[in-house]
């Protein structure tokens, strides 16, 4: 695989979520030459949505996602109508912002739950009440299955065949309204990987991330590793999303309380456009 | 769900190991009226397989399985023809008991390697090559799908789809001599788990492991919780293996280096018994 184009490069906000705020974030990309940001919702409230479009659009970034709605689950219909409430609002900002999609992290059992089928019916239902609302505000919505390891209580969507499933079920034409996130670190053991992206195609994937995944790992949530770090083979899958028409942006996604949120922004960044070259 | 059959209770020594060595659990389960036992080769290794049997043939216990052969992908040629000699000891060991089963887990990818595909041929050819030898020593290879966060160091079989696609390459027939372990702890997230339970029938269902996935779960390896303590709806998937046919032993083991295996013995074999007809 010959490295990819630079420009694709976008950092997710969570990469250096310890170090800076939203404004530090963006300078920081125009800095380094990064052209694509995705910034999380916590960090996003620091300035509000038009004051941070107004930031990203003076420094000439692109938002390629913002993170995140879903956690549709709830145990009781207030708390599911809450949930949908806001996925309204990130729906609004995500419009405001322009961004390529809305990541949806769906959200796992409610506490104290082990119906896990009835946590993905309301998932589905979830989706298909918002749906209408993120097509109106040309906000396609991605569903970002993550690793089995947080199906409990962070996502009960673990495939991508499963993620596309959904996609079939709620928008069966594949209209660009809903498709899927596919990041690295929660899709690559998956031995239907291949096939599922190529099932996905161009109209569906919406987003790519990437890190890795380390050997030992210490933590089941903030111990991601940099690309090249792991086990992943990154370019690999990179060739599949590209097989299949995916021309977007590669965004680096590092929850890492140990070891990147530790050290300098600047040199986390620096690190991030050298391993998009040299392992992604 | 009806609680399960108090008589179909085996014991995984995993889940004493830090206590007892295999004469004290053997005598344990014999004290405690639990029928199976399911050794792991460290603890058979105390007292080999010949004088393990007598052992446990004179408490009337009921060899389950064997822990466990696999391990197959190897940098180098000679790493894997290590592998299967190890395997095909296992098997005579197995054999020895009157196991029900050797439990496979496969392996992971060789240190350094990022070839996950590569890994997964090699367990294919791995257990192709000691099949016969297994066949003819009458002991079924049960291969073990292992929970996705295990693929790179573990087993790169992580759904039990991938499993029975195994067998059905190596054993179309469905002959009895390969088939698949069952463990809620590595399985019960997957969408496909029902009906690949069915798929697998009784002729290739060959154990069924039981423990439960915690919230929070503190570590990947060692935090593995009693039947009753986490999410997993352990009743419904033994109601799905119940009903592809398989009458076989409900085998608790459970990983804990903070809690269980910090415990009495006798505590914790009579907290199996408990949870077992409670949360099972």
């Amino acid at each position: 695989m010959a490295p990819p184009d630079p420009a694709l490069l976008s950092l997710n906000t969570a990469t250096v979520r310890a170090q800076w705020n939203l404004r530090q974030m963006i300078e920081g990309c125009a800095r380094h030459g990064i052209r694509g940001i995705s910034p999380w919702r916590d960090k996003l409230a620091e300035y509000g949505a038009k004051e941070a479009k107004r930031m990203i659009d003076a420094n000439g970034l692109t938002v390629t996602g913002l993170c995140r709605g879903g956690m549709f689950p709830a145990a009781d219909a207030r708390g599911r109508k809450a949930a949908i409430e806001d996925n309204l609002r990130a729906i609004d900002d995500a419009a405001v912002l322009g961004a390529h999609c809305l990541v949806l992290v769906v959200g796992g059992m409610p506490q104290g739950s082990k119906d896990l089928a009835g946590a993905r019916e309301m998932v589905r239902d979830g989706i298909g009440t918002v749906l209408d609302h993120a097509r109106g505000a040309g906000v396609p919505l991605a569903i970002e299955p993550l690793h089995p390891m947080y199906a409990a209580d962070r996502a009960c969507v673990n495939t991508l065949g499963q993620a596309l499933d959904l996609c079939d079920e709620l928008d069966g034409r594949a209209s660009g309204a809903l498709g899927v996130a596919v990041d690295v670190y929660h899709v690559w053991w998956d031995p239907e990987l291949a096939r599922q992206i190529e099932r996905a195609g161009e109209k569906r994937i919406l987003a790519f991330h990437i890190c890795d995944w380390l050997v030992p790992t210490t933590d089941l949530l903030l111990d991601r590793g940099m690309m090249g770090d792991g086990v992943i083979d990154i370019p690999l899958i990179r060739s599949w999303v590209e097989r299949a028409g995916y021309r977007g942006f590669h965004e680096v996604e590092i929850f890492s309380a140990n070891n990147w949120w530790r050290r300098d922004a600047d040199e986390v960044l620096a690190m991030c456009k050298e391993r998009h070259q040299s392992a992604s």
